[in-house]
């Protein structure tokens, strides 16, 4: 036998929930499980590769595309030339966000590789602008200050000294994902996924919803300034940027508030910080729109893509950043061997013409009426077990009642923040479904396939549910793995 | 004319210094600029994506392999499910690691998608265990106070107390390069680079090569603890881990001490804390190992590849761990959507095949040492420009004299650290000649090519540096752009 050294600890948890599955073979919503005896069996894949799967599995176009880049012999590696491809994505992307948004300001773009390499881009740039901010307050300051009597100067001097130093704060909202790298996971509010690593960067302030102002203005930090004579209060750029999800993926399928939503882009707006909207997840379509932020009117100073820009294949990111919130010399200061290159960037260029070609938006808004009807009627039979769905278009979720007060071994597990696990095991084995519960809320599986899926692959979807509703509230013991 | 959306400052910048070719197609260690006249003119490609290209561009049996992956309609994305592909890429890169440093001492591998989010996964890991060391050292001297008499027992917790949550120390050398996300890019010695994000993360400390035992000495924090009735020191484990290259290739080619690799090695073993190597630019055998740090003996706890072991084409990174070393947890907290994609994990093994097919590690030595000393004849004809000429296998750099104090527009352009790119686009312009600089050693120039580089692309490389060395003596203006 051969030693496991991919994740073997990870391997044993997923052979105990019965997730071990071997998948050999995908094309739109159905991954070949490769059984122990050699048969392939279809099973219907809800995951989706956690929302980059907005056309399925190996989408016929994409996989042609690919491999005609392939066999033209595309340089993957030519860093520091011209790169037009790099620009043609960029340029789509912005035509169908000018289109979305109603607007006509360029978005600058600054490729990567995954969605979380994205957010790294964003935080980096959003301190390097703010550094400026600060700095030209600075400057400012001091210029008055030489024309102000010494001793006054002095006092303010001393006053400002230390706090044009205080730290960065980003904020964002409670519940979100913001990826797991060293710096974005302190964006990640899951305290689990965050808190081993809080030394390593600098932290967050987690946001409800309903107190964006008060939590803005509990950020001031002010400084002294001589204007006209007097003191007056400056106050110094402390807040970097305000990240957000249109949709909060991991942290539950919670569709942001149209009201909240306005209220960080006013605050952004009176505190002169960008709003960075994170369409990780939810972007290329999914939603019904190829921005999901479009459908709240909430236009992010920048806008971070991933995962479905890829087309399922290509590892692809990129951060806009509208021109005016822009500093041209971030690209003179970040850089990466991977991002850029002509392989993903083309595959993206495929994968917006695609999306426009087949209508991905309203299929997906169609398709997601119909996901979203079947689980509704889940719900309407099942309402001691099913506490809620939601979500838009195909980003859905089912959200069970909480379960660990429950006797037995069930209860446990959802005290575990297992239950959503075992729940896909079950699935997978007795129903051939592939879900999975959200990263952060284990009770709430989230449905995000392609945009199609068939009205039988969401019946095969609901009989499981059933299944599983019923097993919950009769004989719990049903759903245990083994 | 279309909006510049993809870093337009940098293209600028490329297009001021001749560099904006446009290439169309890359085989081996050739690319193809399509001109403006729609001719497309071959260039020898000595930067190799920075590593990326052990094999050249588009090798024919990567190409296949790719298309063939694509051909079978293996699922890119089916996280969280059995992938036998990574155990299967992570077992072969064991087994060279095995052969190479002959130990038997299994490593785990975690899977990300570029070079730069395999430090951030060695920074992660190494903090978590960093925290298991505190925890435990913490939890057994708080074993001895509860035996001990209560006012010692106080005061020796009144001391350690604060001393618990002092902050990492990440040690590396000076003029490393790690990375630039914005964690990373804080274990990346240029200042130019780093110093703009420092707000972001936590700060490394860079050590001087001779000063190792001294700097590390210099980052202890003592604890007390009563043992056998008396007060003792404990060293809290403040150290999470020493990054090192085995040769720094953004630092400008310096080849590790092997000294000052022993220095490091013992005091990660006297300190409990893991020496990270970082073979994201040498490995995959381009320095004549399929390890550089084998040819110096420094085994590291981690050991990180990238670059060439996505085979040119995929996007590839992994973070190997002895099994000693590795905390088994850290699968449960971290994870990438994009990583340990079956795409990038298969390429990686074919890449890992064909490696040792081709014998790959035999082929640089033998090629490096055509090109080092095709490099040492034009430095021997020209003491007076060429400073040195170092590295090893296919791993080269070429150091110019500091030119800046020279007369002139040379002068100014080498004081802006721009010197090498201007000999870059001289070289490609005049000569067909693809090169860089070392991006933190502006007057040193890297050779990077496939293990595939002919005598006569050397031959052609020597001719454009014979020109650039000719024009520096004598007649620096004929290398501006023109």
């Amino acid at each position: 036998m051969e030693p496991r050294l991919a994740e073997a600890h990870l391997g044993g948890l997923l052979s105990q929930l019965g997730l071990d599955a071997e998948y050999v073979r995908g094309e739109a919503d159905t991954l070949w499980w490769r059984r122990p005896s050699g048969d392939e069996v279809p099973v219907v894949d809800f995951v989706g590769g956690y929302g980059s799967l907005v056309l399925g599995h190996n989408h016929p176009e994409i996989v042609k595309h690919a491999q005609e880049v392939l066999r033209r012999q595309v340089p993957v590696h030519a860093q520091f030339s011209y790169h037009p491809y790099a620009n043609d994505l960029a340029l789509a992307l912005n035509r169908v966000l000018w289109r979305e948004f109603d607007t006509d300001e360029p978005y600058s773009a600054i490729f990567a590789s995954t969605g979380a390499e994205a957010v790294e881009v964003a935080l980096k740039h959003a301190e390097m602008a703010r550094g400026a901010r600060v700095a030209a307050l600075r400057e400012e300051i001091e210029a008055h200050l030489a024309d102000a009597p010494a001793e006054l100067a002095e006092r303010v001097r001393e006053h400002n000294e230390d706090r044009y130093d205080a730290p960065p704060v980003f904020l964002t909202l409670e519940g979100s994902f913001h990826g797991k790298l060293a710096s974005s996971v302190q964006l990640t509010h899951n305290a689990g996924y965050r808190l081993p690593f809080r030394t390593l960067a600098v932290q967050a302030r987690f946001v409800s919803g309903g107190e964006v102002a008060k939590e803005v203005e509990a950020c001031r930090v002010t400084l002294l300034d001589v204007q006209d004579g007097g003191l007056v209060e400056r106050d110094l750029p402390v807040i970097a940027a305000f990240f957000v999800e249109p949709i909060q993926g991991e942290g539950g399928i919670h569709v942001l508030d149209t009201g909240v939503a306005a209220d960080i882009r006013a605050a952004a707006d009176a505190g002169g910080f960008p709003v960075v909207v994170d369409e990780i997840q939810t972007g290329v379509g999914r939603t019904g729109a190829f921005f999901a932020s479009s459908h709240i009117g909430l236009l992010g100073d920048y806008v971070l893509l991933a995962k479905a820009l890829g087309g399922g294949i290509a590892k692809s990111a990129v951060t806009l950043m509208r021109q005016s919130a822009y500093v041209p010399d971030f690209e003179l200061l970040h850089s990466s061997t991977f991002a850029k290159d002509a392989f993903s960037c083309l595959i993206g260029s495929r994968v917006v013409e695609l999306v426009e070609q087949l209508d991905a938006c309203g299929r997906a808004a169609e398709r997601g009426a119909a996901l979203e009807s079947a689980l509704r009627a889940v719900q309407a039979d099942f309402p001691t077990v099913v506490a809620d769905v939601r979500g838009r278009g195909l980003m859905l979720g089912l959200e069970f009642h909480d379960q660990s007060g429950a006797a037995g071994p069930v209860g446990e597990l959802a005290g575990q923040g297992l239950l959503g696990y075992v729940l896909a095991g079950y699935l997978l084995n007795a129903h051939r479904v592939r879900v999975f519960p959200t990263a952060s809320a284990s009770h709430t599986l989230r449905f995000e396939p392609s945009v199609f899926i068939t009205d039988e692959e969401i019946g095969q979807l609901a009989t499981g549910l059933r299944a599983v509703c019923t097993a919950l509230r009769d004989n719990p013991f049903a759903l245990l793995p083994g």
